[in-house]
């Protein structure tokens, strides 16, 4: 059957319990029952949790054949825990195992290994990139992997959908008890945000640090209450992968034209009075929106009330300036992002249930006025991809794209027209990660475009004197340069899931032929 | 039948569904499934939870016959939440509710009446005192009173045995989201560790504050995601009642020597050494003991690691001096500690759970070395009574004392061996609130006493050059200075269930004859 936004879903992921996707909202105020762990009960006094070895660990965990590991991506590209785990459950024995990750990437290539060894059998994450990518798009995983966007995969964990067995937890800082810190240490990634629900939701709980400090290691980002066992390895990561000196302010004359533009919407909308909320994700022209927004706000008078999400240096600069009040973040880019929140008053750590979960009391994105996000591809019904190549490959990730998007009273989506001989907006895109429901502005260096939903927003956009098209006319003039692009070549088979943040189907990745 | 103390539990309350007490750490090492709340989603934007009175927050949590509420007591003595809460039910008519407070006292005496009425029917609490202690001994509570340890009580909530429908969290300051702090506002408290277990367990939950502040209200204590209503008042406390001006130092001769004597007794030990940990009561002699342990940590060159518990000026004094480490603070009793826990880097709010829950995976009293605490009564067991009087009426609470008890290393009861014309050293408390295999030492101001159990304890303090007797010595110097104590006049009703901090019946209360 055909979901709400009209895309197929096969009768047989239905079959598995999925439901098609409903609409932007749709379970709102629906009820559901929190799941909890089953925890061992430590009440004698003892001295430590520490075990000398990731396998100790693993073997005293009790994890078997069959269960469900878990890990966060804080460390980004500069990740060693994911190999170092998976490697001595290789080692063990142990198989048919779904790792369910805040994200994965390129740096944990060795996992497609263990996939077409049919050792890990499932996949749950948000990003999955590199040669990961490449053998779950060729139908190399046994089950399809669940694609969930860091809200989804929240209210997943909570709601007992995913159930963690065990949580691996990379820490920078840790003490004898498991008191855990996202900030210090050789593997410096400011914050543990990805991993606060896996520390309260999975039975056993792992940490592995490089760097053990005396008890109380606090405040912590996972506390000791939580943990069961604390491993000390030599290196977590790879510091130069896990934060840039800062993000590079791109000086591509098309981004910033681009970025100028998408702050001059913003300027031009009701949104935009004194105490707005923002965020941007960290590709070029978003970032660059920042620079131009600066100016803006200092010839209003007007300040950033807070600032959301994965944080980079633009971000960090404004609140330096005294231009932001807050910064709550969930996740830090570069060194200046590490610096701040291991130092600014006003820079605080959150879990990702509160950046972002769509199935809490209220989530920071829920009282969002500006998201500024990219896109890999964006169709002329507004939907958006980020997860697959313009291949069919699955190399990319929905992150908090969906959740900032749902949120945000404004979604401004910045994109080049075409990048090389690929449309960027396009009739159909391959996935649907972001549903166009919850897109109001595309940005491109051909024009502005406004959903057909947001009147109201076109007419405050053009009477700020900024001209508007339509997204067919872009779509065609995209054409128009690159050619209409040829339907790739996919098999039936469901390779992946993509869920909508409230756990229906948004969209489905089937297989892409040999 | 017996439990393992030797208290007769009564076999209408086995039949309940309770377990006698099978001694310290018998539970030990037991799984158990933590259980979740029933949740409602909040996916839209949205702009407020704000109620305008708590009568309609009552209306909107859905609050029916039967059902369990829960309450904090940080506002200690100044506390106007409970009251203006069950004032509002009453008038709604709802009848038959379990009040689930973290303690209760005197400032809630309007209850009482609630009791005699029939309005509650259920009490769950540490402290009980006041008028309510005397209609429940009197037998005018329709169930058992279920009385815990701090510890205990976050163990019953996050098992499931506490089902908690709606909590009321008066919190000092607010954000229009519910991200509530107990620091700031008219009725400042400091920390909000108590409520923090119940806004992550509780179906509703509505934060009520008398300082609404802009959002978002940062670190908070209460997160937002866990919050469904926010209620501004007048007034949530008198200040004056819930923190004093500072901790009175005790002037009282007879209490310096004792405090004096517990810290000789402490330097006695093997525990005393560079980097200790250390908790006490805020009674006057065990207050006192930071007096007279200055000197000999600035002696021997030694700095204590941390100081956990209620927190008091003489811990702060420690702190600010460099002769501690960290404080981590579970509720503050006096200004200078709410100052501190505002501005001292290294002074941090915890949640009762990391304080003092015997049932997660390691609390901060596991690690403790050193606790002094006082007691009611103390028996020739070592068996510690804090809850009921020499009239064998409820008017105490067992607090945190069964829980720092079990975790010390060196547990050191002190109080002096009478109190006016009754003998605190006796034969049988009236109530077990602290089982003796938890006790230690005893210092009265007639002789110190090692338990039988600690012989290695005995050895070193004899060492010390200190001089102890036997429990049985000292009992028989109370009951020759003020006389054999008569039988209480119990009924054979049981009116209270003196639950270990395992969940396990550790005593009953009986009611007393009119």
């Amino acid at each position: 059957m055909k979901n709400k936004i009209g895309r197929e879903i096969p009768q047989e992921i239905l079959d598995m319990g999925f439901e098609p996707y409903q609409g932007e909202g749709a379970k709102d105020g629906c009820e559901y029952q929190k799941k909890g762990p089953r925890v061992r009960a430590y009440e004698k006094p003892f001295e430590s949790k520490l075990v000398p070895s990731i396998r100790e660990a693993i073997v005293k965990s009790g994890l078997k054949d069959g269960m469900t590991i878990s890990f966060h991506h804080h460390f980004r590209d500069g990740d060693y825990v994911v190999n170092m785990v998976m490697a001595e459950i290789v080692a063990l024995g142990i198989k048919d195992i779904t790792i369910a990750a805040s994200s994965l990437g390129s740096a944990h290539d060795p996992v497609a290994d263990y996939i077409e060894q049919g050792i890990v059998t499932g996949l749950q994450t948000s990003g999955i990139r590199g040669r990961m990518g490449e053998v779950v798009s060729h139908g190399k995983l046994k089950t399809p992997a669940i694609l969930r966007s860091h809200g989804g995969r929240i209210r997943a964990v909570e709601s007992g959908e995913v159930h963690i067995d065990v949580a691996f937890i990379g820490a920078p800082t840790s003490d004898c008890y498991g008191n855990a810190r996202g900030k210090g240490g050789k593997s410096d990634c400011g914050v543990l945000s990805y991993a606060m629900v896996d520390a309260k939701y999975a039975d056993k709980v792992v940490v592995i640090t490089d760097t053990l400090v005396d008890f109380p290691n606090f405040p912590p980002s996972i506390e000791a209450v939580d943990v069961d066992y604390v491993v000390v390895v030599d290196e977590i990561g790879n510091p130069k992968k896990i934060a840039s000196a800062a993000a590079r302010m791109t000086q591509d004359p098309r981004d910033l034209m681009m970025a100028e533009m998408c702050a001059k919407v913003m300027a031009a909308t009701e949104y935009f009075k004194d105490g707005f909320s923002f965020q941007t994700g960290a590709g070029g022209p978003s970032l660059a929106a920042n620079r131009f927004l600066e100016p803006m706000l200092v010839e209003k008078g007007y300040k950033i009330s807070w600032i959301i999400g994965g944080i980079t240096s633009p971000a960090v600069d404004l609140l330096n300036k005294g231009l932001v009040g807050t910064i709550v973040d969930a996740q830090d880019f570069d060194v200046p992002s590490l610096q701040s929140v291991h130092n600014h008053p006003r820079h605080f750590e959150i879990s990702t249930s509160q950046y972002c979960n769509p199935a809490n009391k209220g989530a920071f994105v829920n009282k969002l006025d500006f998201v500024i996000l990219a896109a890999l591809e964006i169709d002329t019904d507004f939907n958006v991809n980020v997860i697959t190549g313009s291949d069919g490959v699955l190399r990319g990730a929905p992150g908090g794209h969906p959740d900032a998007a749902a949120g945000a009273k404004c979604t401004i989506i910045v994109t080049p027209l075409v990048r090389g001989r690929m449309a960027t907006v396009c009739e159909h895109v391959v996935t649907v990660t972001t549903p166009g429901e919850c897109v109001d502005v595309l940005v491109t260096d051909y024009g502005v475009a406004v959903n057909p939903r947001r009147a109201d927003l076109k007419a405050q956009i053009e009477a700020a004197g900024i001209k508007t098209t339509t997204i067919e006319e872009l779509q065609k003039q995209a054409y128009a340069i690159v050619g209409t692009p040829d339907p790739l070549p996919f098999e039936e088979r469901v390779v992946a899931i993509m869920e909508a943040r409230d756990g229906s189907v948004l969209d489905v990745v089937r297989q892409i032929r040999d």
